[in-house]
């Protein structure tokens, strides 16, 4: 990064938020997700249009980071872990399909334009994970997130998120020409998964006694940033043990749950989101380049066509994913729209792609279409089939208090 | 700054929270405010012990900053403008004396031991300013923010922060051959104190109906964010114009005090100040090397006896200015300890003189000596002198709330 100018950013910082705030709200006021506002005010602010915002902004990548782990704690802390887990059959064959289906139809459609195979694998790839943030947040604008279909779709987004971060591992390594083995897949995928399940194990264990005793410390927001400190560090372990950083923020929210503070750690929490989160939203719109959309440049042409395949291949993938569990008698329309987005997961693949010289320029432009539309049409579509409910008051207490603090 | 790893930085975040907030639970539980617990978790975390906060860490320096910004905000939004000015004329002769004195024995003292009158001007400098944020902070976790000697001390510091910066640019221009012209000194002077009390005027009129039109937006967190949004702003405007960051931050929070959206808007920000505060203090305290302290290393020998030299001007300097205000009945001992702290402000002048060779190694460590002491030694006084109240229940309603609430 270079040296960074802290007046200025404070301006750029409330220039930012601002503007996102406002259209979040225009967003809102239209009967929209707020969230759509966030994004079109990065994609405004960003390097195609106003230039304001530096997607290569080191100090704002972070806090962008922040902003999307600090966003995946909410939405552990506002699910149930248990009813997760009773959906945990018909998120993963949600999953699956949902990164297997999407996959071949980019590989075929990249095949039949006549690019190579490494190209054809790595443009199937971006189109595998679910960006869990913008589908998350989504369901929470729409207060949805405690039906059964919204649990199906975190669920199945996490483990697509999973999923995703052994694909890139593997593509990482084919573009790189490395040998991939069966033995080294199957270990980086068992670390992965087994990094969340004996996360889960073990913090229900230690964390409530460990709560308890910490939220003694009489200082103002003790448990609000007790609750922070395991997010981060689960975050932080999770990096370490080749999973995901919002994978371990989502699993230190889903263990907080249950503790008597949760309610005080979500209002705490939240004031903390209400800043860092729109700032991830924005660098995601930043980062997008919608000047690739103009079709009056003859150099668009190609880069339409191949994008349009590719949207077309994402969303009847992660569409027909949706159908995939037969047997599920909701919503299939919901889970099937909830995964299309692709946001910030897409654009790293793209981004790799470019970086090794697998993608030319108009290949990186095509996927980043594919990325740009998948994430801006689900907020739209997803709010039309699963319209929001209006509750009032502060959210309901979680399961389980009573029992936990007649025990102490 | 190097390439940030978001993983590592959110596990020493989360370290460095807990460590802070421990020690300051510590510090709390000894009858001693915390912030000298988040102070020393800094010195133990920073380059001369553990070495785990690196005080050049560019992305650690930008939050310590946003944690100062929002400090100055939280102390400017418990801080009744009107009768701060009723006790402007006796801040403004603490503030006055208060430089002026520390300044002379300083020269007095580096003269004496045979310095150049360059390094003994510097030095000087080095003892003028308070540091606003740990006073405030202390008379803050004191609960005594509202009593008249805290009004004295707060305005005062607000006047030699922006009376040093003054000198910073005068020093700075010496230490560079350049020539100090009395036009350009009272035009640096004029801007400096000109912002704040044109940002106050205009800020009187414009902020309460923006306020009330801006927070009809119909977004959770609004006020907190439209807050932190004038906060930020005001920020940068004061240091485009001259004038210090923490000086706009604080007008903005006096500013907004007498909104009906003050109390949702200091519970908002209470809970960022929670995450961003001990982040500044920690920095604070990681930029200090205690091994100059060590008595025996004969090296340190000079160090011991330059520094200790300076750390008598520096108290005695400003005790005096406490005292200075011969009409003012109240306690003119907290006056005067609650002057004493020098903190980030009296590095960033030692810094300075050692960037610019002005200071040799030695003549740094003593002034960082003296910022050390000064900085630990104020808040056990001011605890002794001006023991905490305890209030029970959120912080009083400001004023003036009715008649705004009538007035709409």
């Amino acid at each position: 990064m270079d040296h960074v100018e802290v007046p200025q950013l404070l301006g750029l910082l409330a220039a930012v938020l601002g503007i996102a705030k406002l259209l979040g709200a225009a967003a809102k006021w239209i009967g929209q997700p707020a969230v759509l506002g966030e994004l079109l005010a990065g994609v405004l602010l960003g390097t195609s249009i106003a230039g304001l915002v530096n997607p290569d902004s080191q100090i704002l990548h972070v806090l962008a980071e922040l902003g999307v782990v600090i966003l995946l704690f909410e939405i552990g802390l506002e699910t149930d872990l248990r009813k997760l887990l009773q959906v945990g059959g018909t998120s993963a064959v949600v999953a699956i399909v949902g990164v297997a289906l999407p996959f071949a139809l980019g590989f075929a459609v990249c095949r039949g334009l006549g690019h190579s195979n490494l190209v054809a694998i790595v443009a199937g790839a971006t189109l595998t994970a679910t960006s869990v943030g913008i589908t998350g947040r989504v369901l929470a604008d729409l207060n949805r997130l405690q039906e059964t279909e919204s649990r199906i779709i975190l669920g199945a987004a996490v483990i697509d998120d999973i999923i995703g971060l052994v694909i890139l591992a593997v593509v990482a390594g084919l573009t790189q020409g490395q040998e991939v083995t069966v033995a080294g897949v199957a270990t980086k995928t068992a670390v992965a998964f087994g990094f969340l399940i004996g996360t889960l194990v073990v913090g229900r264990l230690i964390v409530p006694p460990l709560v308890k005793v910490l939220s003694r410390i009489d200082l103002p927001g003790t448990p609000t940033i007790l609750a922070i400190m395991l997010a981060f560090t689960l975050a932080w372990v999770a990096s370490v043990a080749g999973s995901a950083m919002i994978i371990g923020a989502f699993a230190a929210g889903l263990l907080l749950r249950n503790t008597p503070h949760a309610p005080e750690i979500e209002r705490g929490v939240a004031q903390l989101g209400h800043f860092f989160v729109p700032l991830f939203f924005v660098m995601v719109g930043a980062a997008v380049d919608v000047r690739v959309l103009n079709p009056l440049d003859p150099a668009n042409h190609r880069v339409l066509l191949v994008g349009g395949l590719l949207i077309l291949a994402a969303v009847i993938g992660k569409f027909g994913a949706g159908y995939a569990p037969f047997w599920f008698k909701g919503n299939k329309k919901v889970i099937g729209v909830g995964m299309i987005p692709r946001g910030e997961v897409g654009l790293i693949f793209a981004q790799m792609g470019l970086a090794t010289g697998v993608f030319d320029a108009g290949m990186f432009a095509a996927a980043t279409v594919m990325v740009l539309v998948t994430t801006f049409i689900a907020p739209p579509l997803l709010r039309m089939l699963f319209p929001p409910v209006h509750r009032s008051g502060p959210s309901p207490e979680p399961e389980g208090i009573e029992e936990l603090v007649t025990e102490g």
